[in-house]
């Protein structure tokens, strides 16, 4: 098909889908003619999940591009393409707190971690920012939240298998690759929703007139 | 205290905390001569406030000038202050997709809603948020995750009675006020991270190889 029935399938402006093409997004269309190209079902597939990470999950458009090539790429092992897609999903900038709160938040995350047997590499960036949340709730005198760490952690745990379980529904590992990226990151904007809609319901009950 | 025993304290320098100022995000010190101006806990404390919403949370600084207007404010409702800092956490662009997944999704997400009696606003961004994702979902393939809607709602619910347990041990509606807006936007992050390291360690364990 060409580039204007493209932009008709998958909703998305033809300048947007000509911005994708310059960035190296998605692949170039086939030439069928010096000035006329043609895509097929895998441009459509690629536009939804640039769509996706870029509007719903609102992942940077340069970091799209290294899961992408991630994704594209038939020799990094998957381990490697999922931290990748973490990193999309965890502030690269953290606290400089260096006080008491992070030292205890510190000791407190990694008694977590070794209870529950994680096998976690000490520089994931879900680490220090887990830590330095947890010091800097300390230090908002939120510590009631804190003190509920496991059993927030029990749901987490119980989420994460089960996508783990449906991710791992598809057989090949292209198929693995995408699902596990996709998975982590719009699982992410799944859960966000839910937690968000299940407090305002609390929050409409209790303090509608507060 | 001045504003470099202020900087001290908390570990923001002192250009960073007169931009705060000039920006209005933090009150003025009060001047204990034409040039020099004092500060005190509640600057210290509303900095800690600040920089984990920008640092940790990554909520845009015009954005947390609103909340911190809100919580400053006497008169704005509670439930209009927790709609606030929701609207920190979720996209405001959106998906414009229109097609038969956007109608199933919507379908299937009113159906949740009402199965669980949860009290939700139409309008709210977090609704619009899931349904997209959820056809974004599954139009990219991924209909395994979709069909455990209901056991990512269950966990969310476990832990979202437990967060409300703990920011209303706190009195004074000031003091909920402030729970409810840095437990709604903070304990997102914890979520968030400890999602992170529970996919980190399983993958680990199942991938590390492939």
């Amino acid at each position: 098909m060409r580039i204007g029935e493209l932009s008709k399938a998958t909703d998305v402006p033809v300048p947007t889908i000509k911005y994708y093409l310059r960035e190296g997004l998605l692949p170039p269309g086939e030439l069928s003619s010096p000035n006329q190209a043609s895509y097929g079902d895998t441009h459509i597939r690629r536009l939804r999940l640039i769509r996706a990470l870029i509007e719903l999950a609102q992942v940077p458009v340069a970091t799209v591009k290294e899961i992408l090539e991630s994704l594209d790429s038939d020799t990094e092992p998957l381990h490697e393409q999922i931290g990748r897609a973490h990193r999309a999903l965890t502030p690269t900038r953290r606290l400089s707190a260096t006080d008491e709160a992070r030292t205890a938040a510190a000791a407190r995350v990694a008694d977590l971690i070794h209870d529950r047997g994680w096998l976690v590499d000490p520089e994931a960036p879900a680490l220090a920012t887990l830590i330095d949340t947890i010091a800097a709730l300390s230090s908002l005198g939120q510590d009631s939240l804190v003190a509920h760490l496991d059993t927030y952690a029990d749901s987490v745990e119980a989420f994460t298998a089960l996508e783990i379980e449906a991710v791992t529904a598809n057989p090949t590992r292209d198929q693995l690759a995408e699902s596990v990226v996709i998975g982590t990151i719009l699982g992410e904007t799944v859960i966000s929703s839910l937690r968000l809609l299940a407090q305002e319901s609390i929050s409409a009950e209790r303090w509608k007139d507060r």
